[in-house]
Parts: C-alpha cells; structure tokens; sequence
C-alpha cells in the first residue's frame, strides 16, 4: 500500500512547491486556436509557457514570450501538460507515454457532437497514458474565455479526475486565471464535462413544445370563435383584435393550463404509489420525464401570466377601448339613458382582479424562489413548504380568478358560438382536475397511507415487517 | 507528532487510490428507506454497495445488485460506512469499534425535533466509536434527492468532521452523485447541521407576524372609516370597495411602515452608541433581534409595495371607475359645466405618481441586491451603499410620495371621520422621524463622534489611550 | 526533494490534529479594533485566543477570555496568527521571524487607496518573515461581519497564499466561524483581494455617466421642443408635463440607444476581424473597455425600459388625461360629431403595444439570464443564445415598436418644431444602423469569413497553412 502512496506525494512536491515561485513553467501541446488563447493568457498571468509541437520551428505565430519544442522536450520541461490536440490526434501521446509518466495531463478537448465515441476523450487519453494524471478541465469554457478571462457563463471550471494531487494543481492555475474551480469528482465525469458545451436548454425542450403547441391551438380555436365568427355571422371586420385582445386571451388560458401541468405529474405519482402500495417501483418514463421538467413548466407559465397582466393593463390606452368608452357614453346621452350602479357587478369584477393579482403574487414568489441562488439557501423543507402549500395556493387562486371571469357566462347560450365552448371554459378542465384530486389526497385515509408508503412502508407482501423496514 | 500522522496518511491511501477503480466499494449501515435510497443511488452512480444488517438474510428487499453481509464482515470490507440507522440505534456500534477502527463513518441521521438530545448525533457517534473518522453529511438532504440525485434545493451537501482526509472521501462520493459539497468545518458544527433541514424560515417569522398584525390592524382601521362610516352616516353601502379601493390604501400603509422599521434599528443603535460612548458593549436583545431581520422587512415591505402598484394599475378598467367616469360626463353635459383644467392639481397628481415610480424602482433594486447571488458579488462598500445610501433614497421618495397624496387634505375636517386620523398620515408617523433622526446623524458633531465611535474609539474614561485604542 | 516536503507535512499535523479538541488556540497581533473584533467572534466559536502586544498589561479592554502577552510568547503558543497591525507597522515581525518560522500568518489588512505600495500587503509580509505561510484572508470582510458572523456581502472569505496547507488551516477556521471560503490562488492574487474592499462599482461608471448624459440631453432637448415651443410659440403652459409626459419620452428614448449601444461593439469587432483577417490583433483599447461594459449598459437599458412600462401604465389615472378625455367627450356632443372607428389605428396601436410588450418580455428574460446565479447554471452556448440571438430579437422588437410608435409622422411637418426633429426619430438612429450591419454579417460570404477567422484562421500569409492553425 506505502508503495502506492508514493507518487502521489512525489507528484504533489513538484507542483505544490513550484507554485510558490513567480513563473512556474506549464506546457501547452498543439499551437492552434485554443492552444494559442490558452497560452495568451497563461503568459498574461506571470506563467513560462513552452509549446509542444510537431515542426517546433514552423507551427505559426505563437503568443510572445511563448517557446516552441518538441513534443519530448516539451513534456520534459513541465509537470502541467495542457492537451490542446482533437481527439483524433491523440495517437502521438501513446509514443510519449515515458516522457509524460507522472506528469499532470489536462485534457481540455470537445466534440462536435454527443456520442461520437464509446468512451470519454479524457478517458481515451487515460487509457493510452495510463502512467499520467489526466484532468478534464476548461473544456467547458469558450475559447473567447480562456483568452480573456472569466465572464458571465464563463466563470467557473468544472474538472474531474483521479488524483486529487492532480486536481488541486490544476484547481491552483484555474484560480489564478481567475476562474472558480467546482471539482466534479473522478474521471468517469468526464464524458458529462464533455457534453455539457453541446447542450442547449435540453430540459427546456418539452416544455417550450407544449406552450408553443397550446399557444398556436388555442389561438386559432379563439381566431375562428371571435374574429372569423364576427365576419361570418355579423358580418364585422374585427381583426384588429388579434394583436391584443385575442392574445390576452390566450396568454392567460396558456398559462393555467401549464401552471395545472406542473402539478398534474405530482398527483398522478401519488396515486399510482397508492395503488401499488410502494414506492420503490420505478414510476413510467413518460412520468419520469414529466416530473423532471416540472420547474420549466411552471416558469414557462409564470412568462405566460406575465403578459397576460402587461396585457391587461394596458387596456384603458388601446384606442379601441378609448374610442368604445366615449361612443359608450355619448349613446347614453343621446337616447338620456342612466345607467344603475350594479354593487354586484363592481364586488364581481374587483374580487376578479383582486384574486387574479394576488395569485400573480403568489406566482412570482415562486419564480423567485426557482432562482438557484435563492433556493440553494432554502432547506429542503422550506423549498417544498413554497413550491408545494404556496404552489397549490397560486393554482387555487389563479383557478378561482377565472371561474369569476366565467361567472354565469355558462348559463348564456350567445357564449357557445357555432356549439364551441369559450376559450376560457376550455382552461379550467385541467386545474379543476388537479385541484380535486389534490383534495381527495387530503382525506384522512389517502394521506395517512401515501405517509406511510413514501417513509418506505410496503403493502399486504411486506405488511409483517413494515416497522422493521422504516428506518433501521 | 509523526505517530499521529501515520494513521492519517495511511488512511488517506486506500481512499484516494481505491477512487481510480471502477467499482469502489462502500458499505451502509441499515435497510431502511434511507439506507435502500442511498444504496440505489450510489450502484447508479458505479459503486458496489454491501448492506450491514442484523439479519442479513431477511432484511427485506434490497437494491438489485447489493450485498446484505452481518455489520462485522460489512464493516471490514469498505472504508467508508453510511450509518443509516436512528440515533436511538447506535449502541451496537460501540461493540464494532475494533472493525471501525480507521474507517470513515458519514452520519447521515436527524431527529424529529431540535434539542432532543444533548450532543449532535455525530458527536455522538465519534465519541461511542473514538477509533473512527466520523463526517456528518448527507442529512440535508431529502430522502427523495438521495435516491433521485441533485434538484433545486437538494443540490448542495453541506459536510463536517475532524478528518480532513475522510472528507475528502466523502467529497469525491457526494461530487460522483452529482451534489456540489460545501465544508461547515469541524464535527462541531454537526449540531446546526442536523437543525437545518428542521428550520421552517426562522428569520421570517417576526417579519411575517409583524406584517400581518399591520395588514389587519389597517383593514379594520380603514374598514371602519371608509365602509362602515359611509353605512352608517350616509346610509351608502360601498362594500365592494373592499376587495380593491381598501387593500390598496391597505397595502401601500404596511408597506412604508416596514421599510422603516428597517431602518429604524440602525438609527436607534447608532444613537446608541452615541449616548454609551463605545461601540464594545453588547446592544439589548431586543435590538439584536431587530437588526437580524431588516433584510426580511425590507422584503416584504417590498411585496406590499409591488401589491400596491398592481392594485394601483387596475384602477382605470375597474367597472366602478368606469361607471363613475362616465356618470361624471353625462352630469356634467346635464348641467352644462365645463370644468377648468387646474394647472396645480395636473402638476401635484403627475409628481405623485413619478416620485411614486422612481421609489418603487429604486426599492426593486434593493430587491435585487439582496439576492444571494448578487450581494455575494459585491464587496460590503458597495452593498453597505446600495442598503444604507439608496435604501434611505428610497425611503425619502416614498414618504415623499405619501406627503404628495396627502397635499392639504389634513387642512379640511372632512377628512377626519369619527375623529380618527387618515390611514395615510398614521403611516407617516415612523417614516418620517427615521428621516429626522437620520438627518439628525449626518450633523457633523455626531457624525465625527459616531465615526470615531465605530473605528473603536471609547469615550472619557478611555479617552487617554484613544490613540492607541485603533489598530496597532 | 523530500526535504522540502517535510516542513509541508510537519505543518500539516499540528493543524489538522489541532482541529480536533474542543478549543484551539489561536494568536492575535494587535489589540486594536479589527482585533478586538475578531478576537470576540473566534472565542464565540469555541477557540482559546490570546492577543500579542507590544505593552501585554496596558493594552486597554480585551474581549473577555482572552489573555494578552507579549507578541515573542504569543507567537509561540500558536501555530496560526493573525496580523491585524496596519502595514505601516510590520516592521517589528521582521525581529520575530525566528518565533514566527513554520507559523500560519493570517494578513488581514487593507489600505486606504489603491496602490499605496508597490507591493501588496500580504507579499511584503512573506518577504520579511519568509519562514511563515503567509495566507491573505478576512479583508474583504467588514469588521461588524468579523465581530458578528456573515451577512449577505460579507459572507465569503477570499484567500489566497502559497501554501495550501496553511490555507486549509484558516478554511478550518473560517468556516467556523460560519463563512464560506473562496481560494484565489496563490499569494499574487494578495493585490487584487486587497482592492476589493475599495472598489465601488467601477464597471459600472461608463454606463451610468452615459445614462446620466443621455438622460441630461434629451431631457432639455424634449423640454424645448415641447415645454417650451408650446409656451412661446403657442402661448400655452404645459410645465405640468414634465413629470410623466416628458420624462416618458426621455426613458424610452434613453433606454433603445443603449441596448443598441450594447450590440454595437460586438458588430464593430466582427468588421474589425473581417477587415484585419484574423481574431490575434488586440482591439484598439476603447473597444476593449466597450466590450466590457455591454452587460452593464444592458442592464440600465432594462431599468430605463421598466421606467417607461410603469409611466405608461400609469397614464389612464392621471388628472390630465381624465380631464382631457371627458372634454373631448363633452365637446363631441356639443359639436354633435360622431367618431367613425379607425381600424387601421386599431391595428397600428394594438401592434405598438403587443410589440412593445414582447420586446420588454424578452428584455426581461435578457435580465434574469444576467443575475449571476443563473448564468453559472448555462453552457455558454445557452448563455450566447440568448444573450446574442434573443438579444438582436429585443433590438429589433423594441426598434419596430419605435417605428410604429412613429408611423407618419415623419411626413407631417408639423412635428418638425423649429426645424429639430422627434425625439424618437433620434432615437432611431443607432439600433437602425446595428440592425442593418448585423444583417450585413448574416450574408453568406461575410458569415462564412468571419466563422473561420474566428476558429483561429488568418488571411493570406496565413493562408497556406490555414488547415494546420485549426485545432492541433
């Protein structure tokens, strides 16, 4: 065992020490784009960096101050190998493998696209030095980055490898870039460093389908029950409204249904563990899929309703609303009419906003505490308490809200244009559905059984030693 | 000295070298929910996982692919131990100290409630087991996350103990699931750990009462004024205002009233420190208590803020505002005025709505600043100006906003309903002598002295050594 | 080389062993109040701490527990010490370099300008006691956060220093004391922590002086032409428009020319690159510090743009807009005219808003995707989507909503008072220019270009080996 320890304390002194000095050595194989940023900014901060290359005397402009060696030599001269050659190229280092024992090798290489190789580049490169430290590192950061220093979404490093040794020297140079180091554990992470440049908004991807879906669905179902029905049946051109009022009711629709969504997957896992009587199956993948992309859903919803309130509130400057309220009034006193103030109506429609603002309310909060800064303060406890009991509660008054826009319009058949149901009859299916079930899971008998079940309590098979399988 | 060093670095070794292999070994203590999560969780992230059970032959279903050994062979095999067993259970740990000895226990338990026991449960363990190196972590996170991997508030595994090597163990396991680790130091802080995933937003609770004691303090105030003077004099029932005319005077009221409760303990300590002339003794409970959740009345003073904006914002497509306007029309055509447009109430209404915009704005910037991910990029002078310069711009504006509102209304007696006073003019009261006071600090007599003050220099009797008294 | 390692590992034990009793002992130099402070806040913790002075028995009020001695015993009984002398006092450390060898000296002063020195604090340290691991830490802190525990700015220590041991030593310590530890490298990185505590907001000037100025201009070129035309030429007082009217117009205004303004850089660059034929020249530097600010500039043309949001919602309430309509109303039926309905400024002004509206939507997305917190959870291939892509989306949304906001009236001399013209039409200028060279750069040959120059090719001298300067 004490023989195994040894090159790695060996391996620690050279770099650990050589760190103290002002202008530590640090090679940089392959001159072109990201070799060249790279080097740039090493040299920029107080580093000696020497390049390996094939034809050391004809491998183009390099950053000044920069030496040009062989491979060999170059490899030599360094502990810190920065490995700055596509994958394809690798073969070379197989020949070196001697020169490059012990050395700490940073493999900061991508790949045009996922799953091109059987195995990680990092791990390639491992498997053909098996003597080196190989580190995955700043292969996450665009080339634009690593010349210039940290910005934005080019703040930290991720890296994996095998020797912590390793690590910490590479954590030490990544640090004096100024970047933030966040190890992701041993080199079997590499594969996911190296997919994570490739990826764009995965998660976002169902979520975004389904709003567009539900937006171009529901804005032509209302296009052909308020615009095309006008033109038919009346015979009036009101087209104009698609631009505001038509999408202020799509928004709104839009988003409590995607609002509803997100809660959806919850209940449904809760009754299908109830029906099984444990939850150590494995749930469906599609609800699988469902529950990851929960967080989407409800941001999504939360965008949605933010339009809708701009949406809204811009109402009383529309030239068409100034325009209806001045006819409206002038009508009036043509034909000398007074209109009654109607208490109900006014208690109707303020409880309407009132509802509709505090579950918008309630909504942001939800967003807010979605912000990976704000929930990583949050215990899991308090987060659940949020996204859950306030959860339930957006959805319950963002619910009611339309249920007082509806009010007795169901009771009016003019609203059933050509037997259709109005858009906003349409949205409340899927909320009213969450919302019941929800409250069924709060009688007495579901709630204390799904309890059980979820603190690893089983049904009839391991009925005998449920109080042995709790926590023992 | 280089005795003790030995078990360290012998214990490092098997570690960091057994991390390079595929499949490393870990062992966990318990076959309950918490034992089977975890042990599903780390055979998905590659380790092999042996289950140390009482009855390893009948200890229920296990993970497929794990091991049930006795606690004796299982101790023997990893070098690192899950304990996933109630503290109530840990006696028969005290009988495998000897198996124990070297190895790395992560203590992964909570209790029910806090103060249950005299000592953390990790305290606990290292004392009952003195031989091993016990690490606390793992235990904020929910049992669901364990099983599941990293999500919104389950992302970060907060860790302590005494070994920095068998963190590191720990470590390199928590990065390989997927979690970013965070060191709280040494087993000492196991306590608070194991409180954490307890604490229902603790800082938020005086806040929060406060907040709802003023909201229903000022409903029925103004409930009274408004609706029931009206019933009650007048005869007119005007309940409907309710919903959204009286929240809205509501809302606005708690909201400036909470921003200066969150400036007012600063004002008060400082005046404070001023009367006891050293800034060393300790303020009284009460004020420490204050000073703590300023950030949280600021919050929510913002909310009421952003609640009083939206309410404001619907006032125009109200039904009763639209009735009213159009009443007043027809009126005023009936009985032929024209009514003279007034310069000074188009100058006095427009100020109080762009004073009323510029604070609320700058009140969202303090909202801003005081997410965890921005403050942590500012340096303390620029926060300490954001918080204390903007935070009493903001307050100047607000009141300023509410003075404007007001105008000479306090002058007419109608405005004095039943004798009381306005809500508006009740709100002014604290804002306004947190201004004078903080006026009355930037004095230069008390502004050199509480400055001198704050770097340390102590009135009178230590007034000789004043000098030496600053940094040397 | 294994001498070198012993001191390392020798260091190491008395930390690490040391960690573990109940109470370390910790020294402190300098009894002043930054040592007071901390003295307080590590005997809170559970340290023993004793204080180094030149004058040990009239050394005025130490926190109570702890024992003053003279700095040669002091140093002695500790192995971590921390220097809270002002620089200016070092000089006295130099005589105890013999006591202080091997020690933990923990730098936590701060200056009161940028480069006082040539050389910062924490390396003039190192060099006159080079026998100590000097670590630069806690001077980011304030000293209420040092008496007091962390609060949003002051909760993460940076350090730095050359020996990671000795920097683990005072994580331990840090963390403790509750804060988070943030590792910057090696002891070069001193200069940088210590300006941090001076900076305020540095790259944030620009952008502000630009807005202020921006602000400044267009306001007095909007009250001539409106305020103070109407009251010369037509003899009318329209001050009271100042306040929303005016101060609606400059916001809008201000805030397009500075998105445009944060796109312009990036397009002049791609010309540069083009122009030059290769991405290895530096930018002249104004470019460069424009480049640097774009985020800044972007972030006061969201506070800009939701100035303008909030002022135009609010103008249904406003007196003069009531007023003006009920005169209109009035004045219609006396003239008996009935308004036809417009339908194509139905459809002109709906557009505006809905336009305007999505632009201000996307804009805040734009916003959100800057907190910090959430551009560190993004690839910086999401991060450039949406900064970049979504970008020039905001642009040209809030750039066409501009040119509806003006539709014809660019052929109505009317609006051309005093021969100036609109101040939207100003406005117009810059996004219409960015927008038509970021259409020029998606023609294919320029695209082309431009993707290669930017993969690290460079034209014609370069051109032969252009294969070869790719990655390798």
């Amino acid at each position: 065992m004490s023989e195994e320890v040894k090159p790695e304390s060996m391996s620690l002194c050279p770099v650990s020490v050589a760190a103290t000095p002002e202008h530590e050595l640090l090679c940089i194989f392959g001159t072109g784009d990201l070799g060249r940023s790279l080097g740039h900014r090493l040299l920029q901060a107080g580093y000696k960096v020497v390049y390996g290359s094939r034809r050391p005397h004809s491998c183009g402009p390099l950053p000044p101050g920069a030496q040009a060696m062989s491979h060999e030599v170059a490899a030599k001269s360094a502990n810190l190998v920065f490995i700055c050659v596509h994958r394809e190229h690798y073969d070379f280092l197989e020949t070196l493998a001697p020169q490059l024992m012990g050395k700490v090798l940073v493999d900061v290489s991508n790949n045009l696209k996922k799953n091109l190789y059987p195995e990680a580049n990092a791990e390639y490169l491992q498997r053909i030095v098996p003597g080196a430290h190989v580190v995955k590192a700043f292969n996450t950061l665009s080339a634009w980055a690593l010349q210039n220093g940290p910005s934005d979404a080019n703040r930290q490093v991720y890296l994996c490898g095998n020797s912590a040794v390793a690590k910490q020297a590479v954590t030490e140079s990544a640090s004096k870039l100024g970047f933030t180091v966040l190890d992701r554990g041993s080199l079997s992470a590499a594969r996911e460093l190296e997919d994570f440049p490739l990826q764009l908004f995965p998660e976002w991807r169902l979520p975004i389908r389904l709003a567009i879906g539900l937006t171009a669905f529901f804005f032509f179902y209302l296009l052909i029950r308020d615009v095309v029905f006008a033109y038919v049946e009346q015979g009036k051109d009101i087209s104009f409204r698609i631009m505001v009022s038509l999408a202020n009711k799509v928004f709104p629709i839009v988003s409590i249904i995607m609002l509803s969504l997100c809660y959806l997957p919850g209940v449904i896992a809760a009754f299908l563990q109830l029906y099984r009587g444990t939850k150590y199956k494995r749930f469906p993948d599609w609800l699988d899929r469902w529950m990851l992309c929960r967080k989407q859903l409800g941001l999504l919803a939360l965008a949605f309703a933010s339009l809708h309130v701009l949406y809204t509130l811009i109402i009383p400057i529309r030239y068409h609303v100034r325009h209806w309220i001045t006819a409206n009034t002038i009508s009036k006193i043509k034909e000398n009419k007074t209109s009654e103030f109607d208490t109900t109506m006014a208690w109707r429609t303020d409880s309407y906003y009132s509802v509709g603002i505090l579950g918008y309310g309630l909504y942001l909060l939800l967003g807010i505490s979605s912000l990976p800064s704000v929930s990583n303060t949050l215990s899991w406890r308090e987060f659940s308490f949020i996204q859950s009991k306030l959860g339930y509660l957006t959805l319950f008054f963002c619910t009611f809200h339309t249920y007082l826009y509806g009010w007795d319009k169901f009771l009016r058949p003019s609203y059933y244009k050509w037997y259709t149901l109005p858009g906003y009859m349409l949205s409340l299916v899927v909320p009213s559905v969450v919302l019941v079930l929800r409250l069924l899971l709060f009688l007495p008998c579901m709630d204390r059984t799904l309890t059980r079940i979820r603190q690893g309590w089983e049904r009839s098979d391991a009925e005998n030693d449920s109080k042995k399988s709790l926590l023992t």
